[in-house]
Parts: C-alpha cells; structure tokens; sequence
C-alpha cells in the first residue's frame, strides 16, 4: 500500500515537472486507439489485412515526445522501409532465378551480407547521430522483404501493404505530433541554453556576498531556496549530451512561432558549449567559498570587497539579462554594459591590487583570494565570449530590437532627482548622474554634495537601473550597486 | 568517386579504433541469416509460419554490441511480451463478452488506457533508465494481440506462438552474443576509467616542464603526439552519460574474468565522478598554460621551478600507477608513495613561498601564478580522494594484492650504488640512498659527494623508481626525479 502511493506521488511529481507529459501519453492513446481501428473497421481490414499491424508498430516505435524526434524517427522509418523493401524485392528475384535448392541459400547469404555491412556502417560517427535508426529498420525491412518471398508469391503486394501501413502509421504519429499541442525539441534547446545561462546567474549575483561574508538570513526557508538556486548550476556541467540530441531533433522539424526551418542550431551548441566552460569555472570557484575561506585575513576581504561584489554580481546580471533577451529572442543590447561594468570592476581591484595593499599579507595566504580573482576574471572573460556568441546567435536567428521602454527609466522619471554620496570614479573624478529617459538630458553635476541617499527606493531584480557615467574618464557604473554600498 | 574513397576511409578508421566492431558486424548477420532459416526449413515453417518474422525482428531489435546490453533488452522484450500478451488475452476475453458492437470500443478503450498509462510511466527517471525498452514493447504486444484477437479466433494460439518465436529470437542473440567474441559492457567502463585516469596523468606529467619552460623537441612529430596526450583529457569532461549507461549495461552480465556477477559498478561511477571533478580542475589549469602565461616574472619561476613540476610530476605518476592498478585488478599500493611525494612537494613550495621570494613582486603578477598553484593543490587533493576511492573500490571487488616485484628494485640490485650529485632536502640535511629491496638496507651517506652521475640509466616510465629518504628530517622523494634533474 505504500509502495502504491509511493508510485503515486512520484507520478504526481513528474507530472507537474513537465505537464507536457501528460498530455503526450494521452496523444500516444489516442493515435494508437486510432490506428488500431485498422483492426475493426471491415472496409479497410478487407485492404490490409493482417498487414495492418505494421501501422501499430509504427506508432508504438516512432511516436517520440518531440515533433523533431518524432518527424526523423518517422522519416527514417517510412525513407528506409521504401528502400530496404526495394532491394529485397530485387534479392527476391535474384534469388527465384536460381534453382530451389540454391534460392534459400542465395538468400540466406543476402541477409548475411546485408545485415553485416549496415551493423558496420552504423558505428560511424556521422550516421549514429542521425541514421541509426534508418539502418536498423533497413536491415529488419530487407531481412523480412527477401525472406518472406521465399514463402509468399505475392511479394509485391506485400510490400505494398507494408509500406501504405507503415506511411500511414507514420504520418498519423507525425500530424498528432505537430497539430495536438506540439512539443518542439527546438522550443527546449532554446529554453535550456536560457535557463542554463539563469542558473549561473543565480550564482554569480549571490557569490560575492556569500564570498564577502554570512548572509545574515534567518528564514530557514529562504535560506534553503537560496542554496538550491545556488547550486543549481550544477546541472550544466553535464549538459552536453542533452543538447546535441535536443539539435539533433531540432534539425528535423519545420518552422514553429519564432523559429524558421533552418533556425541557426549549430550557434546553440557553441553557445551552450561556452556555457558549459563558464560553468567549469564557477565549480572550480564554489570549492573556494567552502573550503580554505578562513585562511583570508578578514581585512583584506574588507578591503576588497566593493570590486569583488561587483564583479560577479555584474556578470551575473550580464547573464540573467542575457538569459532574458534569449528567452524573449530580442537582441542582448543591454547586457553590454553590465560586462563593461563588471570589467571597470576588474580594474578598479587592479588598482587596489597594485596600490600594494598586500604587500604585508603572506603570500600563502593570498593563494586562495587570488584564485577566487582569477577565476572571476576569468568568468568575465567567458561572459564576454557568451554574450559575442548570442550576438551572433541573435544576428543569424534575426531577433527583434528590443523595443519596449525598459522598465527603469520610467521609474526614475518618477522622481526628479536621485542624489547619492559622491561617489569618486577611479581617477578621483566626481561622477555625474545622467537621467537617461531618452528625451531630455537632465545631467546634475554635484561637486560635493554630501547628501545621504535621499529615496530609497528597492533597486531589487535586474529591470531597474540607472547607469552613471563619468564625464571625465568615461568610466559607466550602475547606480543601483552604489546604492546598495552605500546603505 | 572520391566519395566511395573516402567512406572505405572512413570505414577503415572505424574498423581500427575498435576490431570488436567487425566481429560484432559478423555475429549480427550470422544470427540474422540462422533464423531466417524458419522460413526455408519445412517442419520450422510449418510450426510457426508467418509468425517466424517475430524472431526477425527479436534479433535485429535485440542484439546490441556488449552483452550487458543484448541480455537487458532481451531479457526486457521477452517478459514485456509475456505478460502483455497475458493481459493482452485478459483484455481480449473481457471484450468477446460483451456484444458485436460493444467488442471494438472496449477494446479500443483498453489500447488506449493502457498506452497512455504506460507511456506516462516512461517519464519516470528510474524506470527510463533500465526498464524504457520493457515498457515499448509492453504497449506494441498488447495492442497487437488484444486486436489481432478481434480478428483471429485462436488468440491463445497466437500468442504462444508469437511468445516462442520471440524467445527464441532472444536466446540466439544472448547466446550468441556470450559465447562468440562477446563484448562485455562491464569491461569497457573499467577500461574507459583506468584510461580516464591515465589522460589526466599524460596531462599532469607534461605539465611541470610546459608551465615552468617552453619544451625544446625538435621533432615536430613527437611534439604533435605529445600535444595530442596532452589535450586527451578533454574527453574525460563529458564522459559520464557513457559511463552511467556502460555501467547500466554491466549490471546485467554475468560473471565473466575477473568480474563477478554483482561486482561493485555503483563504486565505478563514484570513481568516475572523481576522476570528471579532476578533470575540471585541470581544464582550468590548462587555460593558463595558454593565456597569461607571460605576466609570471622568469625569475620567480624559476625559483618554483622545482617543487611545482615535481607536484605535478608525482600527482601524474600517482594517477598513472592507479591506471594501471585499475587495469591489472591489483590493489593500488605503490601509489601512495606519489601521493606522499606530492604532498611532500606541496610542502616544499609552501616553504618557499614562505621563505618571502615573493616580496618584491607585484600582486597583479602573481595571480596567475598563485592560482595554478592553488589548482594543482586542488589536483592532488583530488588524487587523493580518487585513490581512496580506488582502495574502496579494491576491496569491494577483491582486488589481489600485488605480488610480483616491482620492476626497480631489481633494476637496482643489479648495480651496487647509485651515485646522484649531493641532493638537499628542506632544512639542507644531506639526503641518504636507501635501496629499498626488502631483504638488506643498504643504506650509504654520502657527506658531501660531488661525482656525477655515474650510471645513466633511463628512468622512463612509471616503474622504475627509487625513493630516497632523508634520515634526518624524514622527506621522501623519488630519485628518477632526482636524476631528471641533474642532467
């Protein structure tokens, strides 16, 4: 009883996991029920006969989740049927012109020949990715072709049969597949590569505080989440095998929503594959959060802590927004500046690096700080390649521009002036706050100005920025990190 | 016709990486061309007639390459078949009893009911990993049989005969595939990792000297194979689909050499998975082999030369002996003393770094530096816990001891002494020559000697080794190292 409700729950859970899946079993029943009419509908069991059970098979073996998988399996199923029950008619007759003693001989050597040379041919790398399947119904189609005639006269008729049933169980599988709630293996690649690139993000927006120091978080719950999200990355490392096939099938499937026939997939395995390099980096970084932490002299970490944070969390928001713009296919414009904040970051701790504020730290000590940095760099270096890839990506697949007014420049509007303490950029400049709403430049140059924060407003999410600007050095940064610093 | 050239090519290069594949190619269309005798042989005919086609299609479904994998699906298509063909008369039964127009809904309901039902269950991850083929095969038999009964009235006849042929199809291929050239799943995933692990040693015993100077080879030939060592372990990083579906296969086999039939495989992938965690780390490292490389001041390196390459050195060999421990099934004692001297090595640098020859040099300089450091202590922290998960995994599949002697100490013996330049340890003691031969310690100090090397002998590989030891301070090091070095 409890193993029934055991079975219970987790068909609960994988249910509600992907709801798809459910409604995929019930599009398998339905064409299956369908077909098997084949069966009890006299007219036409009167035209197929016992043959009709091949459009059964059909259905059972081809019908796949996604309309890609399921349009090459019937593909490859209805292309190498044609083929194979072609050549065995052909072994037939071969066969038949020799005298009975040799025809089953004759054939038997067909089938052997046949049968080894396809075995061999699908261990090449190139037809295992796509035809693998081909060859094996090539070979089980010709086996049954050449040596079923050896009993029936009328091989030609059978092959007949057997094809129209195998063509109509083929295509059945296949409308079902594209007109009753479609799953399109394309649709998930896509949204894999954006969840993968929001799983590093998830990282890297809480890596510099946990780095930095505790999160003082007293909900257990939150807490718990957090973690999960965190570690979520994970699942990335070993994401490779999943996207090929999802490619794979992708190929086979015609233009849906926004994607065209010949959509640029291959850019999606480079793009996933420099996804999965960042998050080599960031496993490699997680071993430095648990691990020899406390050898870092607290100051140290004090001291470097503003560069830091903000160089993992501006290429973590490099990254959720560039998971965003390819999960809405509009261009990535506004990732570029989060990678040149996080690399002014980069400089300014260059700066600190090289203001020799190290020089009486032990260098055994630095080994696992410096580390951390690199690996950062190192990070913000791949985001750079991560997002040139999505250009590419967004340039080959056309993604619109993206035209609505983002949402930050309405809320800063709302109020007319946002004052911060002087913030100083790396050269000792003071730093002006451009209100960039697009219409009226309203550029407020405070030389001194000593003001607290004079409107707290919640600078939570990756939606509302306001990017400063030096007009000295050129140097950007956002206004929502100062803020946080300056709390 | 360069086409045709350059398939047979292909085809060769197929053939060479693995010969099994021709055997196996053989095997498929000697069992193909046996069972097609059904339809030839009279008296086989005449007892299963067109049903013979079953066992067709049982083999050419079935036979897979390693016999893990022929005996799960046999072993799945066979009991899906008996007990969907049990229920598939139940269900048959159940709808004669109702009238000539009830029969085909009930039935077409059943079809449906069950193949929605089961197709949902192939969602669940346990049951898509080892029972996915079971189930397809338990939807295709029981619609096939509960609606052939529709039509045919000897349903029970039917089935049996349609139970047997697919039995015996099954048998040839599992029988065939044990006895003739079989390809054990099970050996595979212990070659795949003891050759993962000596990727990641090609890579680590190459290391020190590409790190610490540009290698001076001439001979471009060897330097491309070297490069191509070097770069082997690349494929470690997305080897665990493979490796998780080998040891799926291997779960299935019966005992076979020195494989028992419950031989420990969960343990396998636990090893594995140390192996990938160790290969991270090492692509990380191999990206400032490439990169920075130049910022790290010449003198600095040169400095830390020494114990840097002889980290990697000892963790490659460490890895090397695991490989071929893992090979040969013989318990992985001899590599302990590398992971000794690893640490050892470790050690030193940390002096070094101590020592304050890092004073004078820029933070910025050092990042690139301290991190292959900090990776490559990583590296053998890892090494360690893959050797500890080696020593579990001998002792849960008894291993035998290793007992033929190594192969160094009876190189030594041959010679009276070996004579190296005076070698320091840490704290400057004069380093003895213990010949470690188990019988007759002879150990000479030698205060301050200064001859040459006086015997030449080539250190290659990984088995000839002499470990000296410092008497006062208890270091250990290898002396091939040793001698590497004063050349």
């Amino acid at each position: 009883m409890e193993k029934v409700r055991e079975i219970v729950r987790e068909g609960r859970r994988v249910a509600k996991e992907d709801p798809r899946r459910v409604v995929h079993s019930f599009k398998v029943g339905l064409v299956l029920a369908l077909v098997s009419s084949f069966y009890y509908y006299q007219p036409l069991y009167d035209s197929f006969g016992v043959n009709a059970m091949w459009a059964v098979m059909t259905v059972v073996v081809v019908f796949e989740f996604s309309v890609g998988a399921t349009l090459g399996k019937g593909f490859n199923r209805v292309a190498a049927t044609l083929f194979a029950g072609a050549l065995g008619i052909g072994a037939h007759h071969l066969a038949s012109m020799s005298s009975a003693t040799g025809e089953p001989i004759l054939l038997a050597i067909f089938v052997f020949v046949q049968a080894a040379l396809s075995t061999f041919v699908r261990f090449f790398p190139r037809v295992k990715a796509r035809y693998d399947y081909s060859l094996l119904i090539f070979i089980l189609t010709f086996a049954l072709i050449s040596v079923s005639g050896f009993r029936e006269e009328q091989v030609l008729m059978l092959t007949h049969k057997r094809i129209s049933t195998v063509i109509i169980g083929g295509l059945s599988c296949v409308l079902i597949s594209i007109f009753v709630c479609p799953v399109w293996a394309g649709q998930d690649l896509h949204s894999l590569l954006a969840s993968n690139l929001e799983k590093l993000s998830f990282f890297l927006l809480d890596f510099g505080d946990k780095y930095c120091e505790a999160v003082g978080n007293d909900d257990t719950k939150e807490v718990d989440k957090r973690k999960k999200d965190f570690d979520n990355y994970k699942s990335v490392l070993n994401s490779k095998s999943n996207e090929e096939s999802l490619a794979n099938f992708a190929k086979w499937e015609p233009g849906h929503g926004q994607f065209r026939f010949r959509h640029p997939w291959k850019q999606y395995l480079a793009l996933g594959e420099l996804i999965r390099q960042c998050a080599y980096r960031i496993h490699a970084l997680n071993s430095y959060l648990n691990a020899d932490d406390t050898k870092v002299p607290v100051d140290i970490k004090h001291k470097l802590r503003e560069p830091l944070k903000r160089m993992s969390l501006e290429s973590g928001k490099a990254m959720k927004e560039m998971s965003m713009s390819l999960k809405k296919m509009t261009k990535p414009s506004s990732c570029d500046i989060h990678v040149q904040n996080a690399r002014s970051a980069c400089k300014s701790l260059t700066n600190l690096l090289n203001s020799g504020i190290l020089k009486e730290v032990e260098p055994l000590e630095l080994i696992s700080l410096l580390t951390a940095i690199s690996l950062l760099i190192d990070i913000i270096n791949l985001t750079e390649k991560i997002l040139e890839s999505l250009h590419e990506l967004a340039s080959a697949a056309k993604f619109k521009d993206k035209i609505e007014r983002p949402l930050s420049f309405e809320k800063t509007n709302a109020k007319s002036i946002v004052c911060v303490r002087p913030i100083k950029c790396q050269d000792d400049h003071v730093i002006t706050i451009i209100e960039d709403d697009g219409n009226n430049d309203d550029t407020s140059k405070n030389d001194n100005c000593s003001k607290e924060v004079s409107n707290r407003e919640k600078y939570e999410g990756s939606d509302t920025h306001v990017h400063i600007k030096c007009v000295s050095c050129g140097g950007h940064t956002c206004l929502c990190d100062v803020v946080e610093c300056s709390r």
